[in-house]
């Protein structure tokens, strides 16, 4: 990540000092490891990143470590001296932004931390300031939406694929962090609570990953006219704000339907600026180290044009809601949450079982709205029975799985995927 | 417009209080004609535009007049009187953005001007700053978006949809500024003169409109795995700048080619961050409103953070470069421009024909990619030739059209629609 900054800073360094004003000098570079074998720009080279809060030469610090420990110190202690930070590190902001941000008088920033190079963070902030921020919509890991593009175009299983993707490097060699959902919930921790005022709250989001979707429901999907995303959602109602990620069945007409690979997206729904969505790519040096400087340059023109104090003060603006305080919002528990959805049940062949099914879903009230059954029985001779149903609220939903789980005549794991909702 | 504004102050200004800093006081409204009866916020009002430059209470002067003669004046006034300027006239900043622009000690914005909702000069200025900008993409009109995706989807003629637009509000009476291009170029002249540290130069521009597309131009479009979209394109190459603003034919799978209906979309690309995309409302009271007020509370951020001087000079690095000359660029004349073509030739139905066609593009090198012929001729007995040619440059382009326009067995105009280059 320091490298695709070093990179950006030596080819476009001019441009940025004749866009903005603000010349950026890389004063010092810290690592634990090793001094990397690449141009350094003359920088100081030292192990200890603490190095970096105490030179006085140092105006703005850039963590680049990723992780929560050494990360998290070297933010704590540059803003304790008075520095202000660039971090494109979203753990640490998810799960420690309150404290971090508490104090409000040195910034710290984090473009990098979502969505990688798209503006999202400052639309948010100012683009979209004078908006009532109704609903977020992110398609927030590339990796998930890699996987899922690829089974939709080449009809591959999940296993197959992810193998594919670790192989060019769009999937870690762990990667639960990516397909349980994990990276994508502390993205749209971010983005809730800077549309909607709220805390960072990690824990409030409800998170599910990837792994249990089959080539079969992006294909059946498809044939109901929806793409399966995974998605981040943020929807702020008169109930409270839901705060959730799993996968979502998606409109094919939708905008957000057509991000495909590696590509992130995120759409702000509000009541001025009505439907906006910002894509771009959402991980890679390049992609990282724009949104790094952008937000350098931002405080560098701000130190540049101002006295400190008054320089402090803009940048707290920023930072942190500072005229009364933020309306309190509840959060909705998921349970409460309504959704239609997309049930794929997996039951022996046999006459009489769809009708079975039905009952079951009509004694919870769930209608169904619209139905795939295939002839042909899959090798273990089972066949799917798919079901679109009405919007029903979480905890039906859950009862009458439980339910059907239970039914001798359905012999696999019942997958659901909610659609998304709709503005 | 200013209705929208001062609806979206009535119901989020404690919102934009609290995440900003800023409070927001209508403090005057002018109008040439009678007072509206709206809620005007307590804002005195008066028939003379310039009783806001002369209120000293006044910060920040919205001018949402349009056109270039009054609203000019005033924005002049103002900035002469030391008051920053926000407006969502993109015709005055087209045409006459270097002058307005030129002295710079005063903030003079318009995010407004470009694609309604979308923070799109926003983000070229400060989200993408530490990118070379190598080319944007736009759909910057809406009412031809409209029209083409209508068009498309319910295969109606060019003058039905217009009918249509009409009655529904999204093309004028007098719909020639945008069917013809004239609107998207105003807003392509301040995309490029932004993004690539250029003139505003209307002038320099290509422009062309939609009023040659027909329906079957769509069709074979389609069948050829490709949209028309009306686009304003700027790219930057070893070669120059090239700016034009014409129908394009932009390949299905492209984001690009799913933003429909009213939409706006602009794409940038650039070194570090890649192929980003920015969509929404181009237009509509709110929309606007919402990119207005972006820019009311960007500069009351600045003013109420900082001391005038340094204000000043922080505003000053958002609205012109500063330090170094910006580099010359220089354009690419039409005649220059390589495009792969989509041509619709109208001939007689006759044996041969097509190879005359063939023949007269090969004699200027011009190779087929692929090819529609279909049996049946049209009304009047004139059969269609639909070619795509290999990437050319214009100027044989246009010898090539004009001789195969000579020939007595080509009955009719020929259609040429560009490809939109790609990255």
């Amino acid at each position: 990540m320091a490298q695709g900054v070093l990179h950006l800073v030596r080819s476009n360094g001019s441009l940025m000092t004749s866009r903005t004003g603000v010349e950026l000098v890389v004063q010092r570079i810290a690592s634990r490891s090793a001094k990397p074998g690449v141009d350094l720009l003359g920088a100081v080279f030292s192990t200890n990143v603490h190095d970096l809060v105490a030179d006085p030469e140092v105006d703005v610090i850039l963590e680049l470590i990723g992780g929560e420990g050494l990360a998290k110190d070297l933010i704590e202690s540059a803003l304790a001296a008075g520095k202000p930070v660039v971090t494109a590190n979203k753990a640490v902001i998810a799960a420690h932004g309150n404290q971090l941000l508490a104090g409000g008088n040195v910034p710290l920033r984090f473009e990098a931390a979502v969505a990688g190079a798209i503006p999202i963070i400052q639309s948010l902030r100012q683009g979209l300031a004078a908006n009532r921020i109704d609903a977020i919509y992110g398609i927030i890991n590339g990796t998930c939406n890699y996987m899922l593009t690829v089974m939709e175009e080449e009809g591959l299983a999940f296993e197959e694929v992810l193998a594919q993707a670790q192989a060019l490097g769009y999937a870690e060699a762990d990667p639960a962090f990516d397909i349980q959902g994990t990276d994508a919930a502390h993205k749209l921790t971010i983005l809730a609570a800077l549309g909607f005022g709220t805390s960072y709250d990690f824990s409030a989001l409800y998170v599910e990953g990837i792994t249990q979707i089959a080539a079969e429901d992006i294909q059946y999907a498809k044939e109901l006219g929806f793409k399966i995303k995974h998605l981040g959602i943020a929807v702020h109602s008169d109930a409270g704000l839901e705060t959730r990620v799993h996968p979502a069945l998606v409109p094919e007409s939708a905008l957000l339907a057509s991000v495909n690979g590696v590509m992130n997206a995120v759409q702000v729904v509000s009541d001025g600026a009505g439907e906006t969505l910002f894509s771009g790519p959402g991980a890679g040096g390049a992609a990282t180290a724009s949104a790094v400087l952008a937000d350098v340059l931002s405080l560098g023109s701000a130190i540049a044009g101002q006295s400190g104090a008054a320089a402090q003060r803009q940048n707290q603006n920023q930072d942190k809601p500072k005229a009364g305080p933020a309306p309190a919002i509840s959060r909705v528990a998921m349970d409460d949450i309504a959704s239609a959805c997309y049930l794929r049940i997996p039951t022996v062949d046999r006459p009489g079982v769809f009708a079975q099914v039905a009952s079951a879903l009509s004694a919870h009230s769930i209608s169904i709205e619209a139905v795939i059954q295939k002839e042909q029985p899959a090798s273990d001779a089972s066949v799917s029975i798919v079901i679109m149903t009405n919007r029903v609220v979480e905890s039906v939903v859950n009862a009458a799985l439980k339910e059907l789980s239970a039914l001798d005549t359905v012999v696999g794991e019942i997958t659901r995927i909610r659609v998304a909702p709709t503005h």
